[in-house]
């Protein structure tokens, strides 16, 4: 008998294929006896089906496991519930593998009978936080899964920022920016600005300078109990913007202080017993296979 | 009163301002009393002087601390000597400040009575080594501090390899070859190399493709407790070659194996209390120093 | 005697090292008994002294030469005026040495006899042009000395853009942005963002893209008589901006036309006859200087 | 009637589909009643057919177009020889599309009788040589259609030299070594080194420094008809070696000159009318092709 009894559906809103895929799993959940509950928003696309519906953020405190159905972005959204609720979370993918959602549609029944029969490996993702401190006081705060990043916003010059790390001063910086990213994030944002792949075990968080004036500077990792602490430069007229999982954020102004620093808790992501990160990999970046004869 | 009653110094042949150094080492060690043992080949610079020589092998294992003048070079040389018999070790940079090699010239005296008067840190960095295995058994083997290099000798051709972590298979790759790295090693060749920097304290290996012909490989940083191992192509008439710290190293055939894996123990690097990673960063990097006034 | 009869004075404001300079530069040519215009704003800052003052717009249709002291920024905001009226001008800059800007402030009086004495030699720096098309209709345009960038602006999620080359479909790509740089700005933010650099006299545009999505893309050349053709992704509900050597631009929207193109003329940059463009990156980047003994 | 009578048919060895593509070419050739010489390599794999061999080093002079069946590397090979005799040339692939090999063997036919009746279009890639003096006098040389590469050879240390660029002193550089690439080599070795890519119709080259040691070098485009030299660094008792298009190459010794320029006359590339070189980086470099709907 499986460990679930209550399951939620969670589905990215406007794309059939995900339609198709709720109504899949809804299907066999029901036909095993397990409690299906909808998210609100993807109950509205699942016009006709007789699922009980939730509000999202109700949603986490009432299941035993969580489905999402979408891309990587789709778990983003809903990665900071599932871990303070501590739920494990299991990810369909509508489109091409994801990093995060690694069960493909044609699939979908096989797969959620074995995990459901409790054949499934879990894997710990943990999630950073961040706080904007001025004259002392937290003005703004977020969480994130994949990154931290400040940036310029609508500015279209360089910030200035100092970095200290465990309160040891690092380097000042003029760049359009600093990403702050997890093992997770590693493989997101932060791969596109030329930081390292981390292995989603490893505990540590990668710094990259986005385009840095200085060609010296290249992308740091240090320990992910670190604590970060950025300090905006007083000097120019510029407010960045700090955004988390790629959210439009919130406005650091000149002084300001931002501390990022790893969440409590993780995201509990179920995969399939045969799960391999470097599948993915070779999946999504085009890394080699097994070598076989001479090639060309 | 000192922990440290004997003082082994080592330098790097062929420099005028080594000899200089060591002369005053010398002198100060035996103005406090302190026993002082000269490694062969650095005694044969210091003619005339009435120390004690010792062949460089039999040296770490009659001191309590080991002096290293020259540079990071230096250091590489008696590393693993010096983590096998667990004595630490204190660098003198003849040149600019070294990543190991971080107490300067002119502050040699200075810096001394303090570390001798017990004001000091030390900083645990771990080795790594690396065997090659044909038909099953090690034909090879070697130790680094820094990293171990896969690379194409005299060939002008690409190698082929597969790559396995903790007998997981993570890709295969044409390319000039693999640079494994130590947090202390991530600040030299693979740096070069595109690798990110990894702060010295941190249990990490960076595995660096070297001008990997798919665009889509990228350093991989793993924990350093993993097992990598590396199967060379059969396919390919091409005999690479394996170096540990820069060494030329050993020939591979096709078909062999490559271990590497971290060494129990590590270099006990000592630096005075006012030692700070990210300093040398600056300095050797060019990274920004405090933010003051507006700049230009 | 000097084909030079009217010089120009811009500098940039807010800084008083600046009017140090300005004042000598005042000083020595009127000794040689030239005519000497300063732009308004510069003026300003130089209370008390006699010269004649003009709006910067009509300055460089009043004068033989212009100097302007400050950085590469403020020979930026002046270079599409110069290159209209084709007035060659010198660079001082007031801080370390510049691309542009190669006079130090120490050296201004013997360079500057040099130069009016006709000893100097003249270096053209072609421009850039853009505009943006909606519905067939041009909307906005700009000219740029060093790159038109095309960047998300407020929005936190990646633009998509398809690229057309002299009218061939070059690529689509999702990522933060696309720089288009001369070979001038080639050192400037293209350089930060991982483009090559290219030698002054080189006639040709480098395409960088900006944290493209897809890791096979690369910075691309071409013939700097191409005609750039980008079309703003339908898809996403994303305004672009786009931004002439880091001016904040103007707004593009979804469907919208970006063109890019070689303006006619150039601008004339005046530098001492031993002027290299290769000693200034090694200044600059920390590029090795000549070999001499052994190295440490 | 077509312009080509003389066919020459030349084709990588030591793979079947090379040989039933030259098998299809030599009897549409022959059905049209043109000469068909096939080189005496290639000739051993038609074993049974009545073609007229003849040795490579003397086909290009007897022949009006030459076919190349293989991969990029297979014409290569040819390259020198083709430029020499101004005798044009048609790729076929054997693999996946290649830069210079764009026919793919199920179009064979249809391409080729296109071709032979004169809708086609040439395509000029023009050559590097190289030179190595010692004392003044040229030791060795050597030509290239994609790069000439200096290279540590058996080497695991770094070497030394100094660029110049039409005599003008650029920079000293420890490194692994230089690429010297053509617009055509920009898409192969030094396209994995870091470099641009360069439109094959751009009179350039670029210099790509191989794992600098300075994070300040980069890769630097300058007019192909520059003089490149390169002085090997005396310092170090490193032979450094030369290769030209990846061929194992020659030594250099401390202190000689390489010299590196373009070479008069060029390759004619044949293409089909629709040739695109945009296309063939879509496909091999994984550019995205024209947007349509919504993605994921």
């Amino acid at each position: 008998m499986s460990a679930f009894k209550r399951i939620g559906l969670v589905g990215r809103p406007g794309h059939s294929g995900v339609v198709d895929s709720l109504r899949s799993l809804g299907e066999v959940l029901k036909s095993l006896g397990l409690k299906v509950l909808v998210d609100q928003i993807s109950g509205e696309m699942l016009q006709g089906e007789s699922f009980e519906l939730m509000e999202r953020d109700r949603l986490a405190g009432q299941c035993d496991l969580v489905i999402v159905v979408g891309g990587d972005g789709s778990m983003l959204g809903v990665a900071p519930m599932l871990a303070e609720h501590d739920v494990p979370v299991l990810g369909v993918n509508r489109g091409r593998l994801g990093f995060l959602t690694d069960i493909l549609p044609d699939e979908i029944e096989a797969r959620l009978r074995d995990i459901l029969a409790g054949h499934f490996t879990e894997e710990h993702r943990f999630l950073i936080e961040c706080e904007l401190r001025r004259g002392g006081k937290v003005v703004q705060s977020g969480v994130a899964l994949n990154d931290v990043v400040l940036h310029p916003g609508t500015s279209a010059r360089m910030i200035e920022f100092e970095l200290f790390i465990n309160e040891q001063f690092v380097h000042s910086q003029q760049s359009d920016g600093l990403i702050v990213a997890t093992p997770t994030g590693s493989t997101a944002y932060a791969l596109s600005a030329g930081g390292p792949i981390m292995h989603p075990s490893l505990n540590a968080l990668v710094l990259v300078p986005m385009y840095p004036h200085s060609l010296g500077s290249r992308p740091l990792v240090v320990d992910a109990d670190s604590l970060i602490r950025v300090v905006v430069g007083k000097q120019r007229s510029i407010i960045p913007q700090v955004g988390c999982d790629g959210s439009t954020g919130f406005a650091a102004h000149p002084g300001d202080e931002l501390i990022v620093r790893k969440r409590p808790g993780a995201l509990r992501l179920v995969h399939p017993l045969d799960y391999n990160f470097y599948q993915t990999c070779r999946s999504k970046l085009g890394w080699g296979n097994r070598l076989g004869r001479a090639d060309d």
